[in-house]
């Protein structure tokens, strides 16, 4: 244990600067703050470069601590606050190292984001697919950052449940095709079919697109079958994460 | 048309104050910003005391502006930026009344929110109501103010759409269910039944809980059945917003 009083050392500038993007992937570690987030990271046993906790976090995870972290730092309440983008810090904050190598493979059922841009929308969903016995998840161009604290916190810790990967869905979803996956698309018009009509399956991929826009025209075009929910009342649409919830949980066996 | 230059104006600094519950308490008035909500407003018949709109926004939406409003005040960007709580103002707020005496009836599809804390929520099921068929919400104790801003973006607008009521649920629960409807309960436990063995039905209640602690005891053995849906993956929950989606989606005819 080694102690750091200002939020000027040369440790923590450095570490601040993960919470920008670029960084992230420069160094390909991110940020994680709070024990709840922190404990499924050790769980699900990532490797957290460095462990930075306040006094009164020591306190209240003590027991934790001494169990599960051989090294932290502890640090004054300026420290922390200068690594948080949170109005009100947790005790606790460390900096976790992003998985190496992604496997090709995609068994199971499977969500695919397409532009979806709102963090917390991103995050929502990833913990909805885990809920709801999904396989993995595919950010797919122009969706929200996974490492961005929003999405994480959104994540409640399901991101180490399941297999989130990134990639080009144009390329990944022929792939799956052939390799015998069925691919729904989610449209928002009365072309596609009603969701309620499509028979529960366990071998599948599931897209949902941009907030406002929907699905990119030409991933539309690729899918097995574009499916729809019926709206009863006079609201223009569904949030999407809501819409991923209702769809998740009545398409997967 | 009158103009205002000054956020310093009277009438501007009394408008801000419905910032704060008290006074939107007070006047029985509420700030409504941005163009969709007050459309929204408008086709509703809400009556809105006072309309102000920038220069961009009069530009940008001048035929809806000429065909609907005999009144309204052209502000500057200060006065804007001095209503909004947004970092980004849109160019229109108004001040709208809050509807008078609400009736007792309760016909059709009701969603109950018990302790429903966060804005984002309480607005989101709002929405997944109107867009599910429901015929109204009732906020109870605990739950987040229907006229925050963050509650009423969150709307989209549905708010006009369906009845939104306040009340106390240990009242309204035993009046609904002497007037014949099944009022069903959430339980974050098996020992509530699992809702793919409810049939849809048309005339009910269901009761969503806090997002942390889930429905308060006294109310959970009020009502006929409490419901849960099943968790496979290694989350730990559903957020309430995604779960009340799902059962709604699944439960009403």
């Amino acid at each position: 244990m080694k102690e750091i009083q200002s939020s000027k050392n040369e440790l923590i500038k450095a570490t601040k600067k993960l919470q920008q993007k670029k960084y992230r992937q420069q160094t390909q570690t991110y940020l994680l703050e709070g024990f709840h987030l922190i404990q499924e990271a050790v769980k699900a046993k990532v490797v957290l470069r460095e462990i930075f906790i306040s006094q009164r976090g020591l306190k209240e995870w003590s027991d934790w601590i001494e169990e599960y972290l051989t090294d932290y730092y502890l640090v004054s309440d300026e420290v922390l606050k200068a690594l948080t983008t949170q109005p009100t810090p947790q005790g606790m904050i460390a900096v976790a190292e992003m998985p190496k190598e992604q496997s090709e493979a995609f068994a199971g059922a499977w969500l695919l984001l397409d532009h979806v841009q709102d963090p917390g929308n991103v995050g929502t969903m990833i913990r909805t697919a885990d809920a709801a016995g999904f396989a993995g998840v595919v950010l797919g161009q122009g969706s929200a950052d996974l490492y961005n604290e929003k999405t994480l916190r959104s994540t409640q810790g399901s991101l180490y449940h399941l297999s989130v990967k990134s990639g080009d869905l144009l390329e990944i979803v022929p792939m799956m095709q052939q390799a015998g996956k069925k691919v729904f698309g989610t449209a928002l018009d009365k072309a596609a079919k009603e969701y309620l009509a499509v028979e529960r399956l366990s071998d599948f991929a599931l897209i949902m697109g941009n907030e406002g826009q929907g699905m990119t025209s030409e991933l539309l075009t690729l899918t097995d079958q574009n499916l729809y929910i019926p709206i009863k009342g006079q609201a223009e649409s569904l949030n999407v994460g809501i819409a991923a919830g209702i769809l998740m949980f009545h398409l997967l066996e």
